[in-house]
């Protein structure tokens, strides 16, 4: 019996991790990014290096696709030099990008149309656990999808929920999810610059916070960038514009008001327009501090 | 040496649990409550029922007031049989409501001004926490404040922040904590509204959520109010109400602009003006069912 090999598409931050995760579980990894120098990293790694989506999966019992959004999905699958076309009849499409989950199903559809399973499966938990391989993964999809990603999931992820027998639903928790981040990140950013404009002391307040009723999470996770003045992006302002662009479209269609959601994007694209959309998204923070004066920990 | 005496106004679900810590705790604690049944549950419980806020502070060496907002503090200090007039020099007035810090400032520099002290020491934790002596006080006075009120705070607090040396800095910590809270607890509500929008397994929904980054203490502690219908106020949306008014008053006066606390008060003034005022405060949830006509669990 061969090793099984996996294929690894988009290996930024999230995907690089991965892919090493599934080297050091003993798969053959086929890596593919459109930066070169990304992919390179893999070979360094234990994997190999595909010059195109296509050549990563020729032979890939799994493809695990970790871009950004649904239209670098919908490349990877079905654009030029596209996985579709090359993947082993019976495999499956592992697909970690943020997306609605119409355009889930849509993708999905016609994935299965061609004899191929898809199992929805986006991810949750940074760079740093997708490195140890203890990613949390909100995944729907087919018996049959399920069966086939079970061995590559049980070396990326420490919790595996399966939450439904069709793709889109694992979107739908991971849309839920990103609408309470985005709105935890924008209310922690505006809580500092309160207690800032108050004259608190910011890193009592985080200590008095943290172990009260209105910690979060996120506040507990983002606030120290802010304390230290260090905007260097671990999860980007950019993120959420799309991701609370997607929530909004979605609440839109249903049709439901998300009024904390909607005050959030609005934080995040004034963050975007102000410059600082590639920034760490507590950049936010700063924001704040722009308009209102009020003074921040400042960097070296 | 005699027995401390101690005295606690407002006899409510939290006030009347912290006068049986310090009854438990050892101490002779008279209580006053302008509803006749919650002071009487005091003297069932081992302490002794005062006729006025006056009576109750005559001797004692604490005041500990327990009352719901600014106008009830000032009408206890300086109403009719108010406390103020009947303290001995030197005693200390504790003061638990949540209100801003201007308001605090003014009314410890009325009482510091007749040679009496005043410790700004809002509460958080819950009647549970209350009843057990296990709060978190966010305090803030006087060294001899300190001094005096730290017997009576150790018997009330698992958790006492000293956050600095003048009335007022404690208010602002409490403003920030309730700031959160209240966004939370309405991002929380509109999340799950959400996810019924989009099909989603509730229970399951809680599951996840509770162990990703889209946590908050508030979704943990108040969803499962949403997933059992039960709308009993552990603490009202008029709560919430009063406590984000105050925090746009805040920063209306700064000027801070906070949309994020900005559009949770709104959802709660619509919540409260659609008949729930006195529910729990989960009812936002309830809320956005009526608009949208999502479905939520449905109580017995």
């Amino acid at each position: 019996m061969t090793t099984p090999r996996i294929a690894v598409i988009g290996l930024g931050s999230m995907g690089f991790g991965m892919a090493v995760s599934l080297v050091r579980a003993g798969f053959d990894v086929a890596g593919y990014d459109v930066v070169a120098a990304n992919a390179q990293r893999l070979a360094d790694a234990g994997g190999y290096v595909a010059a195109t989506p296509a050549a990563a999966a020729v032979g890939a019992d799994a493809v695990v696709c970790v871009v950004v959004n649904a239209a670098q999905t919908e490349a990877i699958l079905f654009g030029a030099d596209g996985c579709a076309a090359a993947m082993a009849p019976g495999s499956v499409f592992i697909s970690c990008a943020t997306m609605a989950p119409d355009v889930v199903r849509a993708l999905a559809a016609r994935l299965e149309g061609q004899g191929l399973h898809y199992l929805d499966a986006p991810i949750s938990g940074g760079a740093a656990r997708a490195a140890e391989g203890k990613l949390t993964v909100l995944a729907s999809g087919s018996a049959a999808a399920f069966e086939r990603a079970r061995p590559v999931l049980g070396a990326l992820a420490a919790t595996l929920h399966e939450l439904g027998d069709a793709p889109g639903i694992g979107a739908g928790f991971k849309m839920v999810n990103q609408l309470l981040a985005g709105v935890h990140i924008a209310a922690a950013c505006e809580a500092v610059a309160f207690g800032a404009s108050l004259g608190l002391d910011l890193r009592k307040l985080y200590e008095v916070i943290t172990g009260s009723a209105g910690n979060s999470w996120m506040f507990e996770n983002r606030v120290p960038h802010i304390l230290d003045a260090d905007y260097a992006p671990r999860s980007a302002v950019n993120i959420f514009t799309k991701d609370l662009g997607i929530v909004l479209d979605m609440a839109r269609t249903a049709p439901l008001a998300v009024p904390m959601a909607g005050s959030a994007l609005q934080l995040f694209l004034m963050t975007a327009a102000a410059g600082m959309g590639r920034d760490d998204d507590a950049s936010v923070a700063r924001l704040f501090a722009m308009i209102s004066g009020v003074q921040l920990p400042e960097g070296q």
